[in-house]
Formats: C-alpha cells, sequence, structure tokens
C-alpha cells in the first residue's frame, strides 16, 4: 500500500471517529448540565425522563462492542430497564450518580477499542451477519454499525434539549 | 491503486452513503405519515412545529452544496424563516404541499450530486476552510459536513417522533 493510500484510509476514520466525539461529547455534556432533579424530570409530558434516555444509551453503545466483535458489554443488566422496557416500567433502576459513573466508563472503554481498530478492520463483517453474506454485502460492517450508533445518540440528544430549562 | 484499496475505499463510502439514506428516508417517511394539519401542530407545548422542522432540515441540507463545493444552494430564500429565526417569528412561509415537493426535490438533487464524488474527493476540503488550514486539518472535509448533517437529521427526527398521535 502507497503512503497516500494509506493516508486516505486513516483521514476517513479520523473524520468519520470525529462524529462520535461531536455527538456522544454533547450528549455527556448535556446530561452534566442536568442536576439529578432535572434527570428524574420527564422531558415533556408522558415523555421519557432523562435519566432513562442516559440508561437507554448507556445500553445500546456498550452493545456495540459484542456487535463490533470486540468484547463483551458491561451492562447487559440493565437491558430490560432501559431498552426492553419503555421508562418507568422497571421500579427498581441504579441511582443518577451510578449511571453517570459508568457512562463516563463505557465512553472510556469505547475510546481505547475504537483507537485499535485499523481502517481495514473497520470494514470487516459486524456480529449480526454471517461471513457468507458479509461477502455479498460488504456494507454490513464495523463502520455501519458505529455510525448507526453515533446518530442514535443524536437523535436522543435532539429529545433532551427539548425540556423546559 | 490494486483493486482491493480502490474497494475499501468504495465501501467507505458507500457504507457512509447508507447513513444518509437511513436518517434522511426515516425523516421522509414521517414527514409523509404526517397529515398537513399535523404538519401545523407543535411536538410539545411551545415546541416547534413540525412544519418548521421540515423548512430548517431542508435549508440545512440544501446548504450543503455550496459547503461541500457542488453548487448553488436552492432554497436560500428559506433561510430567514427556517433558519435564522425561531418558528412562528416569521409569519410567511410556504404552504405545506410546496415544503413537501421542496424536500423531494432537494432530496433527488443530492442523491445526484452524491454519486458524483469519488473517495478521494470526499475528502477534499469543505468550503469553510482555506487550502493553507486544511493542510493542517485533513479532518476538515466534504465527509465532515456530510456525517454531521446525518446527524443533525437525527437529531430533529426524535423531536418530531415526540409528537402525540
Amino acid at each position: 500500500m502507497s503512503q497516500s493510500e494509506s493516508s486516505a484510509d486513516q483521514v476517513f476514520v479520523s473524520t468519520v471517529l470525529k462524529s462520535w466525539d461531536q455527538w456522544v461529547g454533547r450528549a455527556s455534556q448535556f446530561f452534566e448540565s442536568l442536576s439529578d432533579e432535572a434527570m428524574l424530570t420527564e422531558i415533556a409530558p408522558d415523555k421519557n425522563r432523562p435519566i432513562y434516555l442516559l440508561g437507554h444509551l448507556l445500553v445500546v453503545n456498550d452493545y456495540m462492542i459484542p456487535q463490533l466483535r470486540l468484547g463483551e458489554a458491561n451492562f447487559a443488566h440493565l437491558r430490560p430497564a432501559f431498552l426492553e422496557s419503555p421508562d418507568r416500567a422497571v421500579a427498581e433502576i441504579p441511582p443518577v450518580a451510578e449511571l453517570r459513573q459508568d457512562w463516563k466508563d463505557l465512553n472510556a472503554r469505547l475510546a481505547v477499542l475504537f483507537s485499535t481498530l485499523t481502517p481495514a478492520e473497520w470494514l470487516e463483517r459486524h456480529s449480526a451477519i454471517s461471513e457468507e453474506d458479509f461477502a455479498l454485502e460488504p456494507h454490513r460492517n464495523r463502520l455501519a454499525i458505529f455510525l448507526s450508533r453515533v446518530s442514535h445518540s443524536a437523535y436522543h440528544l435532539g429529545q433532551l434539549r427539548m425540556q423546559p430549562k
């Protein structure tokens, strides 16, 4: 591989990784800006509370780790409350402070994992597609999962920002 | 350039373009699902109406065309109402039917423009950075603008979906 081609692939990857930093970073800033009380106040009448969306983004982004074939999820035990059920359906959820720390821990772990992948590895299959199918559908790769999670984070950030001040 | 390297770049680009189809396609489906009356009904108390967000996404995505250095924007005349002002601040806005058609026309135009760019061209500078600065910051490229607009569309789709049925 020539220097310039290698460099172009690296720019593709670094550009894409910056979109994670941008949108997940904004979500982190938003959660940090909310008091624990505001975290427990619904965004709009009968809508989710920020604590639910924090837990939801936590488990969805955590689940990327097995989807990207990079290891085991850490927060699978929170999926019943924050992924498989709507807000308030599960009475027992962790305290706000614990979820805030989980979010920081997850983002630190993801940053390390993302940084280990080479451009070619980003284009390898994700875990939900077989090697046979992937040969026919090469866009079903790790990058596709990653991009979907960036925009999913933006999707919920848009909702979070609707909370009245 | 070997066949395999060329192919990897194409997969990067096709994967990224699919994220546009996914999120902007979902926004289009959502707008199509709303009656004209629902388009004029605010998402939540004192929040934007869907017609405003349709106009907002229209002008922001349209503005990508000059930002990507691919031509002139078509809907610059709508920026005062949908970008520079909040909802309802500008009394005279186009009818819903006209904005729906504008949205379709824009998306058809963007699809053609996106398909013309080679992988190397996606990594060229966007219009807001000089050639000198771009030499130092190669991630400030067309792809970065594009990814930002995908997630911006997802951001507002999240808000739109909060509208009570």
